[in-house]
């Protein structure tokens, strides 16, 4: 794993939480995208070589819909930057971990995705991603 | 802020917790540290330009063991670089955030430390932290 490609954080409110996320950084979102398998409308902040995504749930049967029932607006993932997906996958797979999407799916942000259940992982929720070239 | 310092994730036993994010990055965490202070030890890991940071509480008052309690095993803070941390608080402040260190502290790993309140960041435990020289 190079780096962490990003941590996404789940919001209520797209907009409000752009403006708050602003200020933190000083700087704003570069950009904005809706990702309709999963239900949910993205917010990209740069810090360094690191990214923050903030997600907003479009529909009630989102996951994020259901992480924020649960547990309220907080971090939701880790994204984790990877150069070959596949081979991440089965070599995490033969360590033991709960790959979720044996097949890597297309995410936001132009990346290949894979996640890993929490329950295999402390807690938490972790993304490989590839970038598609 | 430059970039993702690390990621602190709340672990119940550290040296479980060592084999797995072992497992996981492919490569064994490169220290561990007591903050008495904080009532935690801690184990850190290189991913990159980023470290992650396994905590486990010493005692009960820790915040760590409250957290755990709370919320189970997961990711705790984020920790952000920051160049002039006295400046950055004051900036922060000035736009609203709640800043429970208004006098940094000593954390782990030779940093100058300061939070924010999660009430005024989305639900998310963010951390200041600069290098001390």
């Amino acid at each position: 794993m190079d780096k962490i490609e990003h941590i996404g954080i789940a919001v209520k409110d797209l907009e409000k939480s752009n403006q708050l996320f602003a200020s933190l950084f000083g700087e704003k979102h570069y950009k904005t995208e809706e990702v309709l398998s999963e239900g949910v409308k993205t917010s990209f902040f740069k810090t360094g070589p690191n990214k923050i995504e903030l997600l907003q749930a479009t529909n009630p049967e989102s996951p994020i819909s259901k992480f924020i029932d649960k547990k309220g607006e907080g971090i939701h993932h880790i994204a984790f930057a990877v150069n070959d997906i596949l081979a991440e996958i089965k070599r995490l797979k033969e360590e033991g971990f709960i790959v979720l999407n044996e097949i890597p799916k297309k995410g936001a942000d132009n990346k290949l995705v894979a996640f890993l259940h929490p329950k295999s992982t402390n807690g938490v929720l972790i993304e490989l991603c590839q970038e598609i070239n």
